[in-house]
């Protein structure tokens, strides 16, 4: 991947842990007036989801289904608030490469999530302390 | 402000607390590859501040120049991650008018930061635990 290449990368969204999401979209929907956009349930994640798309972007609250799942721990430990960062980039192979050749710690090899797109976590100890996810833009 | 309009909103920028932007900068720059723009000390804010621009956004290092600031204070309480998100939108002013309105709390009235931009902060408490930033677009 050039240098240049890099730098295409963009938000693709934020996630937000919340306790409820019926209780966010009071704010985001009723207060600050996003569109809510497609709703569902990431079974395997124990996850509710609501998407309020952005221009270029999205948030996505993420509601647990269990107390344990990822989303439903990090409520416990750290309560309502962001939880990851996801960055569109224009070749995620190479940034994989790129990332395990300098010693980042990854949490998963790459795999295809919602709507088919490939995508990694990156650990906070390796990011500054946020949860990064890379998606294939 | 119409329902229509309001979802033009989109994310300005990520704020990222961290102890050190040259640490950081090893992964964002050196690990993910991300272009680095411009830097600044934000004298009143105490903080040095390394923007990386993203397409259509951009990643804002937040490094306290003293530990009595408000990145100095976040860092001590829940150590590196992200500090705030900032959401762009059309109409500011009509986005606190009704905000105020159905009495979300807001941590100061709009006033000009970096670049003459009229801004607002919304406290967490009533955004789902993400201190967010509204940016005149």
């Amino acid at each position: 991947m050039s240098g240049s290449k890099s730098t295409e990368a963009s938000i693709d969204h934020l996630g937000i842990a919340v306790r409820s999401i019926e209780q966010a979209l009071g704010f985001y929907r009723d207060q600050l007036g996003l569109a809510v956009g497609p709703r569902e349930t990431v079974v395997q994640e124990k996850v509710n989801v609501a998407m309020l798309p952005l221009e270029e972007s999205r948030i996505e609250l993420l509601e647990p289904t269990e107390e344990d799942s990822p989303v439903g721990k990090f409520l416990a430990k750290r309560g309502e608030g962001l939880h990851h960062v996801a960055l569109k980039v224009p070749d995620l192979e190479a940034a994989v490469a790129r990332l395990k050749n300098s010693g980042a710690r990854l949490l998963n090899e790459p795999r295809a999530g919602a709507g088919g797109h490939l995508y990694v976590f990156v650990h906070p100890n390796s990011a500054g302390g946020v949860l990064l996810e890379l998606i294939q833009g």
